[in-house]
């Protein structure tokens, strides 16, 4: 940490800050510069948690040179983090290709979806039971006779599922039913429903909030962790900006920018990054090739049908020849498929 | 409900179009324009719910032109809201002040607050028992027992108060001490929550979301109306943007943007807003000015030791002087302070 | 200017940042943290112009503790800038307005605006005849024309002018007729412009860019004056966001932002901010409150024919109302209208 | 273009509007809904230029359904477009690597970047002579001299060159120096500089302004074209959100994006977008994954003393290593490098 004073800073104003620091056991490490003096305060800077230092008179900003977040800190854990769901591991040598509907609308569509999509390459099926509307008055989902059918369909097809949970309710139902809980990204600061999910036994799926930065993620996702649950796996779903050609704003650069500064693995979710089904192809060959370890994907038997995000949704057939079309991809990566 | 088909789209896509909608019982209205063909939907277009018409053949877009929030709309609900909060009200001819410290941190540091507040003139104290923030390691409120001190706070002083709600535990107690719930921007399209908070019986204070527009604010406030809950006041606390000089960016035009579009009143938060002590007295000028309904203000025995926000936070003193300097404009408004 | 390196960096790459730095002739406060090293540049850093210390081995970041802009900054320059218009005043006790068509059409249109405008109290004429348009098939104003009925309605009013250019020509013709050069926010970043309306001897009305930040914007002001020019007025309007219920969002913080880190004027622009009328009102009431210098409204005979930003501009009647209301809001703040 | 009426509008309002339409010879298509009456213009709506709709009473919003951009639209122009700049084609089976220094600093440096980027295969030498920069206090390039370099790199190497410029009197210059002219962000709605741009015979490369929309970049493709000058390719590099951990956000969507809505050719900058050198490979993979025509990256022979964007250059070895893990990649989407 270090304190940067406003320029011409009156020694009594340095002074007052120096003694602060000191008085909590830590060293101030005083700087005086051409136009201002800086304070770089020495030992664990933990221990100034319950002081303002940018309160006090004449201190212009405060630089913190040290992440907020440890355990899901590459500095601190460089080897890459690998997630085992169900049978399907993410994070080592296999691009995981997760899809599925984005809301589960019956028995039929999902157990359809389900056979489409391992037929066609995927690794782990996603359907959505408890469903955040922007609406009071769109559909919000089958609740726990959706996550039955998730079950179901997993026993048919042997992919692990994953289902957003949105509640502790939530969270108590899913866990009877699927391999990997999913938080989704207007509940990326939801506090409390991290610090529940990571108080249970399943891997996490964490989606990047709509304006979350970067450091704020990692930290949402060291919330789960801190709980005791390491295996969380972040996702990125687009941010929001200015442009409105595409629904959200795939941030790509977070893609290299997670690997940099953390251990976690993470997937991008083109469906709900653009909502445009012709943009979802070039930007799943886009996240493979920028290092993602995974994708994930909307499809349903009858976009045109769908209760929820029909217009992003691919047809089985398209899906089909978006696998194909990432297989070689995949492959000249030196990873599998 | 407007779908616009693409230029020179074939006479089959249109019809089928229009097959779809007139097979729901509604009328589909075709105006063929010189480069594009435009359909208008007349009827309940709540029958095309389960339609997703965007992904038909050369349909170009859908547009809407009625907003899916109906309670929340002025349109449905033309005369202004009233919100009783304990004896205040707000929404009507008097602009309210609720202040208090971010975060509850003692018994004697919120009976000092609401004392000083009451006599430099606030009508409602505000204060955090249960914080929401970035990093797990930061203080996270003293829960049910600052929920304790803010009743006590209000018996000693009369103030009603307020205090933000993050699960539905966090309701379950609140409900017992305090006269107004808030629900903080991060939880702005925490679905589950806003529904609970519908189902109480107290007013509820909704911040705008860190990325939310307005139109999904409103719909916010709908889930918590559409629960039987009427008494929704709205708060804009500051968008996230580029901009770096403030914490966030206060979007004052949300003041008449609100007034133009829904019956509920707003007030504005410029402590949150930019994060800088010097700006919130000429914000608070501007929020009152530009017809807010009220505003809410953090203050602190020491802003010095503050453990949650502390650089935004006002001394008693300089709160006091915040109110003197308000007073005539509220008046000169032809309102009360 | 401050080095933090990375953790646990190596002695040698501590070693070699500090040898360029001495190299110099300045000298490296080396302070050695727990966990990080940081190094403080004591001198002059313009002598490190031509270095990239953030290139070297195990450099994590540079913080820059000193603003880049020095002729507009009020560290140096503490006391506010007077900039005259002709007769009129910015940045003293007078809150000046200026008002005028968006787009000069005719000599009718300006010359009755410009009566109308001084009627009810406006001080400087606005006019556009040079018009910056997102596609090449609308208007692109009268230039030279629209120039020579700015001049006839200052000699017919006693009002001065304000009239933005796009380029080198536009100056050179601008400043045989107007009293003050406007920038647009599409400018902003034309250093070129910029340089070259600080070679001329007339005021300058810098507006914000559409998504410049406040230090890009006090940079773009250097350079004027960095050219001899020092009379810049700021002009607010608005930044661009994911909000459509506005135009632009208006960034209120920017006013006392602005006189926090400059002696420059500020004026806000509330038309071009929201592009709805019927915000104008409260957003100037606001933009007043909260300090600024000055406002810049559009007007136009018949907003219904306008040839450029219809939707926002008043009407004679309307902008009487406007200055009304104004007033004695501006004599409650001790200035005059 | 389709005017939505306010709820219940009066027929009067509807009539007023009708007749406007009719006025100027074209017909309106009148559909009454069930709460909201919307009227279709059928025929050239450019009659209606001079006419702002959305003034009148009870107008609710005005819909554009076609695009204002028409020469760089791909609904009027399917064929994609091939550019060709000196001896390379882009837009075609090749995909097209510019390289070479943000700044051109000296002879030596630009001739040895030229050798270094033309064995590694790059196509075309990139070099700014004519910097636009932040602080007037910046380096602000060497002009002409610098584009005489250009010119001697050309003839060395045989790659031809493009160079930004800034203003008409840089075009005058370069155009005698180099192969095409590049448009920055700063200046993509410097609508005069188009238009100068658009006069010459020389390609543009017309960069993504920062916080410019999909739809404003291909209206200022417009300018160009419309001058007579078809050459033009589109260059993303990022735009501006809240994230601070890159410079910009490279918005990989504009790939897809531009292809489906425009024939002109667009390639990628990750220098700029990210100003991380490590982000660059990934990112380049990404943008050639997404299907984008050619790539700007950055280079210098020693990116620590680069007097321009040196944290985000390239040694001459790591551009290397770049373009080999390109090669396969293109190879597998059948082009060639």
């Amino acid at each position: 940490m270090i304190i940067v004073m406003k320029p011409k800073a009156k020694q009594v104003s340095i002074d007052r800050v120096k003694a602060i620091i000191e008085e909590k056991g830590l060293y101030a490490h005083i700087s005086a510069g051409h136009e201002v003096t800086i304070i770089g305060v020495v030992g664990d800077k933990a221990k100034l948690m319950d002081q303002n230092l940018a309160i006090y008179d004449e201190v212009d900003k405060i630089v913190y040179v040290t992440e907020s977040y440890k355990l899901a800190n590459k500095k601190f854990h460089p080897d890459p983090t690998i997630v085992n769901v169900g049978n399907v591991t993410i994070g080592g040598d296999t691009t995981v290709i997760m899809s599925g509907p984005c809301a589960v609308e019956s028995r039929q569509q999902l157990l359809a979806t389900a056979h489409a999509i391992k037929k066609a390459g995927a690794h782990i099926l996603r359907g959505g039971a408890y469903k955040p509307r922007t609406s009071p008055y769109a559909f919000q989902g089958l609740e726990e006779e959706g996550l039955s059918y998730m079950k179901e369909a997993r026993e048919e097809t042997g992919l692990p599922v994953v289902c957003e949970v949105t509640s502790l309710d939530a969270i108590e139902s899913a866990v009877k039913y699927v391999d990997m809980l999913q938080i989704g990204a207007r509940n990326m600061q939801n506090f409390y429903l991290l610090k529940e999910a990571g108080k249970t036994d399943l891997p996490v799926l964490l989606k990047r909030g709509l304006s979350a930065t970067i450091d704020e993620w990692l930290n949402a996702a060291e919330y789960i962790i801190a709980e005791g649950n390491p295996n969380v796996v972040l996702c990125e779903r687009g941010i929001r900006t200015f442009e409105t050609a595409t629904r959200n704003t795939l941030d790509i650069s977070a893609v290299p920018a997670i690997k940099a500064k953390s251990h976690l693995p993470i997937i991008v979710d083109p469906s709900h990054a653009t909502g445009v089904r012709d943009y979802v192809k070039p930007l799943s060959m886009a996240a493979v090739a920028a290092g993602a370890d995974g994708l994930m994907i909307e499809t349903h038997p009858d976009p045109s049908t769908a209760l929820s995000d029909g217009p992003q949704s691919l047809s089985f057939d398209q899906f089909e020849v978006l696998t194909e079309e990432l297989r070689p991809l995949v492959t000249l990566l030196g990873k599998k498929l």
